[in-house]
């Protein structure tokens, strides 16, 4: 269960005080040129320490490629990859050791498995993303060559949110502000909140909004592999995710009149008027551009203190140390498109297979 | 594409014009006791037909089972079993043959396969979802033995909803209404919101609510096959649905010290004081209550002209004829509850396998 | 467990004197048109009471088609199938019921599930392989299109064997005997022994022989999908299958520098002298004919006395009346085929997602 | 296509000359004591160079764990693993580049994925299958707890074969000959004939018997996932394996009622007199020894001139220098007991999941 898609399947390990992360890319389609600087960018994009509001915790992620790639291009054999974790031997965590973080994985962990790497959340750490980020920058480098597009932003900060549709956005923007927000204001707005959250230990939440563009007509796979359901399955698979929604979502207060996407001629192809639909109709890509949002509750981990109980169940109080992640959004929006891009990828490799 | 689950696996298949709706469940627990009563009625719950407010097609859903059970008792072997269609020679469907119906899968479909049964949706029907409520229904009566207990309402629809959280409402009251709704006002006024809707053809979107009561500490598998993302990705298989949420889901505007959920010792066990978590960490059941949200868009079958292309891509207007669902939220509840507790089985007997 | 393929995949049901056996294809290409009268043959090829030799229990075994197929074509969507046993209220098998026949599965299943259906073996009965001829059949219909053969044939009953390759004989020939051996002479000693032991009440055991001619270059998945890993673990999930082998198989005696296929030039394509590899190398169809053999133990039904024990541990004497298959070989060939035809097609399929 | 296995699922990764061969073990079981000197132990048994009959090519095999260990135990989550290769720049195969090397899968790589690694044959390289023996050392280490073991042999090489059944030999004697065969007369004729080859540059074939005691009753997944099944499509995906049987296997030249085995009282429990069906029945384990045998060809590489053509087709000689494997079946003794230890470990868990 360490193992995400069909045919483009990405197999990750590693824990985040570990030796590393890593993972193995099978499927990967043979002749594709990889891109290491690109590759390199998006893992730069995820890592915290970018600015003064995401953790300064420094990681040198370099990813380590193992296998399935030949004087340049991917041969099509499996991908190996690793990036080596700077500091494995920490003892930071000694004290925590024995404790139950609220709303972190260390009671489930203990209680399904009977043993755990208590250090830093092992598995359950939020750094095992990285090897996502890895398998989804080959999954781009794919799709460019079939001129599909991936791009996710932040959307919604606590209660700063923005409230028009992302085609009312220029896209090209979002990686001018640190927090990954195509409206400026709003970023700032941004900004000073997650600062303020930031400096009194606390973390907060939010939502990211992600657009897919120059999808073909037909991926998908009725009834159990709608392609919704697939990209939900991969965004609800993300750390700190609690909600999913596509086209409309939750803006349910409409009627079928009102929200009904008319098909019409245009220019001699088949189109739709509007895209209440988030293009996908009945589970399968409409060529029209998908979007979805995703809603990320705030980072457990506060450097505030908190009660909880330790593996005896003998009351404890508990308080972090050292640096925090006050607003996991803007490293997010990465892991949101890689997230994407391995749903399409795969689902595009499954619709060739008929 | 047409199978869900791991180890507790329903395929499916049929149209909803063809001649009949059936499936397979493989992996069943051998020795469970079958209750056709239960079954039946499950299969009834979801029935049009059942009050004014739904659909009046009249369809006599008895299921036939066809294997997998010997002398009363699942034999372990797979479970076949099929509903007939009453009226599959149907040519209500013919003058719409060419018609793209708006938000419908017929374009879709058409452009995946390069053929479609066009007569009342054929494969992407939700006529389909019949055969999950008979698997749902024997996942069921294998958590009833477990004492899991699954339930779902009508939470919102169009502009109505409940405010309040599924544990302030008497849930055993929820069949007492049609909307299937435990707050008795709200479901008058969600009634006459329908009525209205009706009377002009149209159609109303909605949420449904689910709780999961008595889950065990421990089902879930991370990374890519978290409990709630298994959840998620049933929902979102879900004809007509567009979002799903569990615990605070989409209300984001929290500070991590509000919403985690600290442990505390309740008579010699661990419980935890609130649940924003939903009953999952880390992707694994932590034993409180599973909740969650799924979103309904408005039926795209509406008694009103609207306008689309043919196959060919010369305009049209069209009109569909006769019966249309108003609200497909009260047949929707006992799907959701189906699909969650297959995926709750199937996460049950995954996890006994190490 | 009860699903077969990747693409192509059948999920079957069914138990001998259940109601009936079927099951579900997914992921049939769209398209094929379905020669109904092709697919009754190959299920009638597998039925038994054919010809003097083989059993004469007459089940009329016409397949009933419930979904996935348009106005005489396939469409994409699962296409469920039934095809219904004659007699399943039957009381032969009431006194055997407790008992374990000798190399059956009614201990292992009755271990494993705590619970079976006792009457002609339920699930474990051959008569499940019926499933596979209808799967099989359409796989050949979508093979047709792409030139590919699939030819079985019997090859060795008790001690008497084709001494040749496959290429030796007039495959055309091999239905005008009854138990489908292309050789005459030996085809009529093989029925001279299986008369013999027919009338002792006894069983044999024996090979068949298969061909797969046209398979396109590149079928195959390394390094845990080798071609003909899959075709071996198809054949051996066939009743009564105890071995496998492909190309040399376990001719095994010779020096590399004898049984290296060389390269060479035939006329502007590559071609190889020889064919020792069986038309696959490192996992993958390289274009030449494949060609394998499967051993077939002796039926365990015989009609005559045998000692056992009872459920409870208690010992007994057995003995089967009625009717009995002494040689399964002529019968198993279609079954062979399908299995063949359904891994070919499913591996072109996949070859196809890269 | 790189997964082995249903939970405990191995992915592997690597080429002959790049970095270095590794994997991930998913779904082990949590609590394992991974014993590194055992682990350690197994490789070197599989690694060429311990003797002067195998190939003298000194590979320094030693694997790093990098994740799924904490504290000496398997805490559930993946185990990623590396072996480095000691010599991944290696010039030695420029002159082959281009040249299809006869009856290995240089060509069918090409052909599939219109690139490929050619040094050493890059993925298809045998070198792969060291992955195989730490994740078979891992559950190995399972299956001690659950007092199964697995012992392999070799039982022909050439001409030369063991004609008894496993029973008869003394399976503690294998590892005292450099053949790995427990017949030390027999060991000596296979060394001459070893040599012999070995001296002419050329190779030869053999057969290896393994057999798996303790296996509790009821392992095996019907009908499509028979345990025999699973174990031959396992063996059939080692590099030259070309056969399969287990039980009687070809031997089918006997009646049922010579070969059925009877069932009987043995001192309360239920037992069998004779063991034809070579431990598994109906797809299942029924607790008796299970035994089978795998036939390998000659490998591929000899170091005498052949014919063949290179990727423009153009006729040319090739000739491969240096060191060569003679008889590749000592080194895959283990690497048998591997793919059999995964199998039925996986198959366990697989069993426990009801």
């Amino acid at each position: 269960m360490n193992t995400f898609g069909n045919i483009f399947r990405l197999t990750s390990f590693g824990e985040s005080h570990g030796a590393g992360i890593g993972g193995i890319i099978d499927g990967c389609p043979a002749g594709i040129e990889v891109d290491m600087d690109f590759i390199q960018n998006e893992l730069n994009r995820r890592r915290p320490g970018q600015s003064k509001i995401t953790t300064p915790r420094n990681e040198a992620d370099k990813v380590e490629f193992l296998s399935g790639i030949f004087e340049g291009k991917t041969t099509g054999t499996p991908i190996g990859f690793i990036i080596w974790n700077a500091n494995q031997h920490s003892s930071d965590y000694d004290n925590m050791k024995a404790l139950y973080r609220p709303s972190h994985a260390d009671y489930t962990y203990q209680q399904k498995y009977g043993i755990r790497d208590h250090r830093g959340g092992g598995r359950s750490s939020a750094r095992e993303t990285i090897a996502r980020c890895v398998a989804g920058a080959l999954a781009k480098l794919a799709l460019n060559q079939l001129n599909v597009s991936i791009t996710a932003y932040t959307s919604q900060v606590g209660g700063i949110k923005l409230e028009k549709l992302y085609s009312e956005y220029d896209l090209n923007t979002i990686e001018d502000t640190p927090v990954r927000c195509p409206d400026a204001a709003k970023a700032e707005e941004m900004i000073t909140l997650i600062n303020e959250v930031k400096s009194k230990g606390d973390t907060i939440g939010g939502v990211i909004t992600c657009v897919i563009k120059g999808t073909p007509v037909g991926l998908g796979e009725p009834v159990f592999g709608k392609l919704h359901a697939a990209l939900g399955n991969a965004m609800l698979s993300i750390n700190a995710v609690k909600g999913f929604e596509y086209g409309d979502g939750f803006d349910v207060n409409h009627r079928g009149s009102e929200v009904n996407d008319e098909f019409y001629d245009k220019d001699g192809t088949i189109d739709t008027r509007t895209n209440h639909s988030g293009g996908i109709q009945g589970g399968i890509s409409n060529g029209q551009d998908i979007y979805f949002r995703v809603a990320f509750k705030p980072v457990a981990t506060i450097l505030m203190q908190q009660h909880t109980v330790d593996q005896e169940g003998n009351e404890a109080d508990i308080k972090a140390r050292g640096r925090h992640d006050a607003c996991v959004l803007p490293r997010a929006v990465p892991i949101v498109e890689a997230m994407a891009a391995m749903t399409i990828l795969d689902y595009y490799l499954l619709n060739k297979a008929r």
